[in-house]
C-alpha cells in the first residue's frame, strides 16, 4: 500500500505529533502494510506533513527503540523484517537432524565432524553393568513396577545431591522430575507452558530440536542474536516489552551451536528481567561439566532464588545416550501441570533404568567418569584448535570455548556454508552448516559447526587436512548435487 | 431464546418446507439457541406455521437421522445434548489416574481392586536379566548409543514376527516405530494427526489417559456409546457425516473400562467406514493376549489391508511396566511425520532396553511367560466371578469378558458409584468409580471397575466380602468426607 499522508497526523488532538506518527507507522509495520522497506526520508516527510524535521526524527527514533526499524547512516531508515519465526526451514532442519541422528545414514567411512554424541568406547559399561545387576539382585520384580510419575525417589535424591556437589545448586528432591532424556524435558515444558500463539524467545542460532518442540505446540518463536557473552540484552528488553514472552530458552554454558558461554552479568540481567516481567527461563544444560580449564562453569539455576529457572539436564553427551534418563526442575507453581504433562507423555520413565542410574550416581562412579571424558575431550580439543590454526590464512575464525564438544567457525563472507557442506560430503567429511540453527533465513550463511565428540585424534587431523585442501582450491560452482535439505 | 416462528419458513422459495424447517432447527440447535430441550409438538407447530403435520414430521425425522434430536414415544422430540466433550472432569480424571498410579498413594493395607497393573512377583526377572547381561557382553558400549529414531532394527524385526505368530498380523519391520510405552504411542499420534479443533471419536466410556493426550492437542472429542459387541455403529455413521473425524480411538479386545470385545461384524464395519470416509483407526491394545478360553482374540489390525489402522501395543500389563517399551505401526503415508514427532518427543527410546527386549523375544522366553500369566490371571478371574455371584441379590450385574484383567459392574440405578467409592475407601477397599471413564457427565453414575491385576486370591475373597457387607447395609448419606477428586 502506498502511504496515505493525509491519514498520518491529526493536528487537532492532544497527542504529540511525533507520538501520533510513531503509532501510525507502528500499526502499518505490524500489519505489513507498507510497500517499501525504506521509510520516507526525514526531510521529505516533514515537508509533506508540514511539520518540523525534529518531529519526524523523534518518531523514527521511537520506532527504532521499539525495534520496528533500523537506520543506516547516510542511507535512511528501514523496516526490520518481523523477528517472528514463521515460515522457517524447520522441515529442513528436521531432516538435517534426522541425518545427524542416523536416519539418513552418513557414509560409513566419512569423518564425522557433524555429531556431538560420544563414541561407545568412552561409555562406563562395566560400572553401569554392576549397577544394573545389583539392582536386579536387590529389587527383583520391584525394579520393573511403574515408578512414581516424578521419578524414583532415591534417584531424585541422588540428583539433588549431584546438583549441590557439582553445580552448587540447591534443588530439593521434591522439585525434580525425571525425564526420558533432555528432549522430553523440552516436550513436557512445551505441553505445560505453551498455548497456541504464545511468544517464546530463543537464542539465535539455537538447537533446532527445541524449536521443533515449541512449534509443535503452536508457539510463535522470536530469535534474539547470541553474542560472545550471551544473548543481546538490549534487544531482549525491547522484545519483552513488545511480545510478553511465556519463556526464554537458553543454554548458558557452551551454547549450541555457537559454543559461547554467558557472562555473570548477563546471567543476572536475564534473571532480573524474568522476575520483573514474569516469564520463565528454560535453561538447557548438556555440557556444563565439560570445562577444559581450572574454571568451573555454573548454570544460571545456581543463582535462581525465585524459581524463575526451569533447569533441563541431559546426560546423553556426558554419560550415555542409550539410557535416556535426564531431569527437569519443577517450580512449585507448575508442579501439578508438569506432572500431568509427564503422565500423558509416557506415564513415567523406565523405573529399572532409574534405579540403576541412581546406584551409579550413589556409588560415585560418576566422578571418575567425568574426569576421564574431560581428559579425552580436552585432548581432542587441543588437537582441533592446533590444526585449525592452519585455516587462519583462509580467513576462518572462531572463539575458543575452552570446553564442550564443538567449535563454531566463521567463514569468510563470500563462502556459503551449504556449498562447503556439499564439497565436504564429496570428500567424505561430515560437517554441519550453521544455517540450520538460525531462526531467520536471511543472513549468517557463513558459519559451520565442527564437533569432536564422535571422532578420534587421527580423524581430526585428517579431517582438517581435507578442509584445508578444499579451501586451498577455488570453490566449484554449486550444482546442488547432494541436496541435503530434501 | 424463544422460538421466532415467523423466521422458520419462507413459502416463496423453492426449498421444500420440511428441509427449510430442518435447517432452521439444525442451526438453532448447533448455536445452542433454543430455550427448551423439547421441540414444539408436531400438531402445535403445524398449526402455528399453517402447514401440514407431515411437513413437521419429516423435518423432525431428518433432525433425528442426523443426530440432532431424539424422540420419546408418547412424550415428544428432544434436543440431544451436544456430544462434544467440552468441559469434562478431566482434571479430576487426571487426579484419579494419578492416584491409581501411586502419586496419591493408596493406603498400604487396602485391597487394591483399582489397579490393572500386574504385581512384581509375576515378572520374568531371571529371563530378562539373562537378556540384559547378554546384551552388555555382546554389544558393550554400542548398547548405549542412540538407536534409530524408529527403533533398534532387530527389535522391529522381532516384533514383526511376534505380530505374525501371535495375531496373524502382517506388518513389515520398516512399518514399526518403537515407543517408550503405549501412552507415548498416543502422544505421538496426537502430535502427528491432531490440529487444534479437529474432531476425534472415542468409545464412551474410554481410557482417560487417551482423552488427556488428545485434549492436550486441542482436539474436540466425541464419545460414542460402547455396547457389548463394540461401539454403536448407527451413531458412529451419523457422527461421521456430521463431524468428519480425524480418527477414531478404540480398544477392540477387553476394552477399558467396559471389558467388552468387538464382534467381527463391527470390526469390519468400522474398517469399511474408515476407508469410505478417510479417517484413521487408532487401535490400542494392551490385553489381547489374555484370553482365558480356547478362543484366540485377534486385533482389528489383522484384517486391515489398507493401512487404515494404527496399532498401538503396550507390553506394560502382560510383561512389565518398568521397561517402558511398546510400539505403534506406521502407515507409509504418515511415516515422515510420525518419525519427526517421535524425534521431538524424546529422540528415541532407550537403545539398551530395546536390545534386551529384542533378545527376550528372540529367545522365545515370551511364550512361556504369557502361558504363565494366563494361568495365574484366569484363576483370579474364576475366583472373582464366583465370589461376585454373591452380589447378584443386590442387583449387581456384569458381562463375563472371559479374558483381561477387570470386571465392569453395573450397580442398581439408585446406587451412586462415587458414594460407593467413598464407602469402600473407608473400609480399606480401592475400587474405580466408572464415572471417570465417561466422556459425558450426565448419566452412568452406576458403574464400577474391579481389577484383579494387583491382588492375590485371598484379597479377592476378602475384598468382595467387604463389598457384600457394604451392600447388605443401607447406604450412608454421602458427606463427601473423602473428597477423592481434589
Amino acid at each position: 500500500m502506498k502511504l496515505d499522508y493525509d491519514l498520518l497526523l491529526d493536528k487537532n488532538i492532544a497527542t504529540p505529533l511525533y507520538v501520533q506518527l510513531y503509532e501510525k507507522f507502528k500499526t502499518l509495520i505490524e500489519e505489513n502494510q507498507l510497500e517499501n522497506e525504506k521509510l520516507p526520508s526525514i526531510r521529505s516527510l516533514a515537508k509533506k506533513l508540514e511539520v518540523n524535521n525534529v518531529t519526524i526524527i523523534n518518531a523514527y527514533k521511537l520506532l527504532e527503540q521499539e525495534g520496528y526499524v533500523y537506520s543506516l547512516k547516510g542511507s535512511g531508515t528501514y523496516i526490520k523484517k518481523s523477528p517472528i519465526v514463521d515460515d522457517l526451514p524447520y522441515i529442513e532442519e528436521g531432516d538435517m537432524e534426522l541425518m545427524v541422528n542416523g536416519i539418513l545414514p552418513l557414509s560409513k567411512d566419512s569423518i564425522n565432524f557433524a555429531s556431538v554424541s560420544p563414541t561407545a568406547d568412552l561409555f562406563p559399561i562395566e560400572e553401569f553393568k554392576h549397577a544394573l545387576v545389583e539392582v536386579l539382585d536387590r529389587d527383583k520384580g520391584q525394579a520393573f513396577l511403574y515408578p512414581e510419575i516424578t521419578g524414583y525417589e532415591p534417584l531424585r535424591e541422588s540428583i539433588s545431591k549431584f546438583l549441590m556437589e557439582n553445580y552448587n545448586t540447591k534443588v530439593d528432591k521434591s522439585q525434580i522430575l525425571i525425564t526420558s532424556g533432555g528432549q522430553q524435558g523440552l516436550d513436557i515444558i512445551s505441553k505445560t507452558l505453551i498455548q497456541q500463539g504464545d511468544y517464546i524467545f530463543v537464542e539465535n542460532p539455537t538447537y533446532s530440536g527445541a524449536i521443533a518442540a515449541f512449534k509443535s505446540r503452536g508457539a510463535r518463536i522470536i530469535g534474539i542474536p547470541m553474542e560472545e557473552d550471551g544473548i543481546n540484552i538490549d534487544l531482549l528488553k525491547t522484545y519483552i516489552k513488545r511480545y510478553s514472552p511465556k519463556f526464554i530458552y537458553i543454554m548458558t554454558n557452551y551454547q549450541s551451536p555457537t559454543t559461547y558461554s554467558y557472562s555473570d552479568e548477563k546471567k543476572k540481567e536475564i534473571l532480573s528481567l524474568a522476575k520483573e516481567n514474569d516469564f520463565f527461563i528454560i535453561e538447557d544444560d548438556f555440557l556444563t561439566d565439560l570445562s577444559f580449564t581450572a574454571e568451573t562453569k555454573l548454570p544460571l539455576k545456581s543463582i535462581d532464588k525465585l524459581d524463575q529457572v526451569i533447569f533441563i539436564k541431559s546426560f546423553s553427551k556426558i554419560f550415555m545416550p542409550g539410557v535416556r534418563i535426564g531431569f527437569i526442575t519443577l517450580p512449585n507453581r507448575l508442579f501439578k501441570e508438569i506432572v500431568k504433562a509427564k503422565h500423558t507423555t509416557d506415564i513415567s520413565s523406565s523405573g529399572f533404568l532409574q534405579r540403576a542410574f541412581d546406584l551409579y550416581l550413589r556409588k560415585g562412579y560418576w566422578k571418575s567418569h567425568i574426569e576421564k571424558v574431560k581428559k579425552v575431550y580436552s585432548q581432542k580439543y587441543k588437537i582441533m584448535t592446533k590444526e585449525l590454526n592452519k585455516l587462519n590464512q583462509y580467513g576462518i575464525t572462531y572463539l575458543e570455548p575452552k570446553g564442550g564438544l564443538s567449535l563454531w567457525l566463521k567463514l569468510p563472507k563470500d563462502v556459503d556454508a551449504l556449498e562447503l557442506y556439499n564439497e565436504c560430503t564429496e570428500n567424505n567429511l561430515s560437517i554441519v552448516p550453521g544455517k540450520i540453527f538460525f531462526t531467520d533465513d536471511s543472513i549468517y550463511s557463513n558459519y559451520i559447526r565442527l564437533s569432536f565428540g564422535a571422532i578420534n585424534n587421527e580423524q581430526i587431523i585428517d579431517g582438517i587436512k581435507i578442509l584445508e585442501n578444499i579451501f586451498s582450491k577455488p570453490f566449484k560452482d554449486s550444482e546442488n548435487k547432494y541436496l541435503p535439505f530434501i
